[in-house]
């Protein structure tokens, strides 16, 4: 008796680790758009659920951008009830709001999905992003260049969201959906240029593996699990720092305790501080930052300095504060 | 009368800056190599120093890599000369040794330098590497997938060293460098597709600017410098954690400091005791520092997990130490 292919194998195997990690009366989902990567996980998850004794369903998200998305939903939610995952669900949803076409249809599918894991609490939904995902999430925060947290990429685990395949390169998991017999379905905006990430799959990953050798791909994902681990404890610190420097915002910042922090530190209190006091995320720029801390640091006296939103950062009595 | 070139006034204000934060004393060199950035570099520094009561020289390193390479530097010499450096000097280095040509020939560089700065002490050197350069090493570390201090890229001052133009782009400084009726060399090698800073200057970064938009070195640079900041907080704490959990190799590492530390800081000070103990650094990797975190927060009673260079991590009554 010859055992599955390597690939099948990997992609149980990954699925089984999250399983044993997840208490037992967890229903876990499959969140599947019927792509090879997420149908591998379904797949893959239909195997390992009996045999570890966990409750196991899929759901797919409609989002109504394409013609015949619902028949799709219909047929993907099907197959999902064949391999035997119950309840596979559809969940349609309406695409609108700020931030382009990709953002939008992000934001209405994790809403779904939210509401897909109060229905069924407790419930897990695992994801089907692989490590050249994460890699294309990297380089689409470098283009932003907006430090490590949009560097770090997507969590292996964020509450209920889990990601067994953030190791396992695209190729291998969609060798697994084909040796499993599924059939997916591609999603043409994966090729459509107008959507950077497709670009940045299509081409910028492809240009850097030609220039800078094979492996680029995983040296991405590699940094963006190193990141993350300094992103989260620089985060716990500066809430730290925060604590100690005053969260009340009407008081303010105490300078003192500012000034004795170590600046990637200080920045991130002022950063937190400007959005808590209204300033818009969008409009909020490291330069307004660095201007926040000059405050703190290199203070000549000046009476204030301009935030966006109208608002203004302020030093007095040794203590810094942000408002009208 | 009309002042100079909008570019000619960045790199001397860009000079100007630098020159103001030094000590009245020092006398402060331009490494030149008869290449564009650096030849503005000599330029803007002539101008500039006189007029801040400043002594300036400049300097060449004729690394002996290609034929003529004494008589061109012979050429930049007397360039520097003109332009009112003094002295202006020719080091000759013999390049030799681990790393590839690249590192081979930077290593040779910087001693050269060194020996620059201590022979006519107190004294500063200047670099003429622009936000373009920076962005290509944020590019070559990400390949590498080493980390935040990797894609920290070069700090705008380490030590004797200074980088005035790290804010700069390229196409800045080489308008500059015209406008000063200077005539630069081409270092055949930034074109020699064998080296990789070559091939991500021409193919890499002009794919990643088609795929992602412009202005994408300006993020990478942007990038650079959080990620610096972040990389000198976490050091610089990680180094606390390692005073608190005990330096002394014989003794080895409280186990009960290092758990209660946060994971980016607690993985620095296991990386930094595996390197003081004797692992190759070109062999100590990511996964190695990760056994021996679980020694930490996974412990089951093993006896030792094995290192590079014939090592071992043992745990043993409450400590973590790295030997034979």
């Amino acid at each position: 008796m010859t055992g599955p292919d390597p690939a099948v194998a990997a992609v149980r195997s990954a699925v089984r680790r999250v399983l044993l990690a997840l208490p037992r009366d967890t229903t876990v989902f499959a969140a599947c758009s019927g792509g090879p990567d997420s149908l591998a996980l379904a797949g893959a998850l239909a195997f390992e659920a009996p045999r570890r004794g966990r409750r196991a369903g899929g759901v797919t998200v409609d989002h109504g951008l394409q013609d015949g998305s619902a028949e799709r939903a219909r047929a993907v939610a099907g197959v999902m009830a064949d391999l035997g995952l119950d309840p596979a669900l559809v969940r349609t949803v309406r695409v609108a709001g700020r931030g382009g076409p990709e953002a939008a249809a992000r934001t209405a599918r994790y809403t779904a999905l939210d509401t897909v894991v109060s229905d069924h609490a407790p419930a897990a939904v695992l994801l089907g992003h692989t490590l050249d995902d994460q890699a294309e999430t990297v380089l689409l925060g470098l283009a932003r260049g907006s430090g490590a947290r949009s560097l770090a990429g997507m969590p292996p685990r964020a509450g209920a969201y889990l990601r067994p395949f953030l190791d396992l390169d695209r190729e291998t998991v969609r060798r697994a959906c084909l040796c499993m017999d599924l059939s997916p379905w591609e999603d043409p905006h994966n090729h459509d240029p107008r959507f950077a990430r497709s670009r940045v799959r299509h081409d910028a990953l492809p240009a850097l593996e030609k220039t800078l050798g094979p492996g680029i791909a995983r040296a991405l994902a590699r940094t963006a699990g190193m990141l993350r681990s300094d992103a989260d404890t620089l985060d716990g610190l500066a809430a730290d720092l925060r604590c100690r420097a005053g969260d009340d915002p009407a008081e303010g910042l105490s300078v003192a305790e500012l000034e004795a922090a170590p600046s990637a530190l200080r920045t991130r209190v002022l950063h937190r501080a400007a959005l808590d006091a209204g300033c818009p995320a969008g409009d909020l720029n490291a330069r307004h930052v660095r201007e926040l801390d000059r405050l703190v640091t290199e203070w000549r006296g000046q009476s204030h300095i301009d935030l966006p939103g109208g608002l203004r950062g302020r030093r007095r009595d040794g203590r810094i504060t942000i408002g009208r």
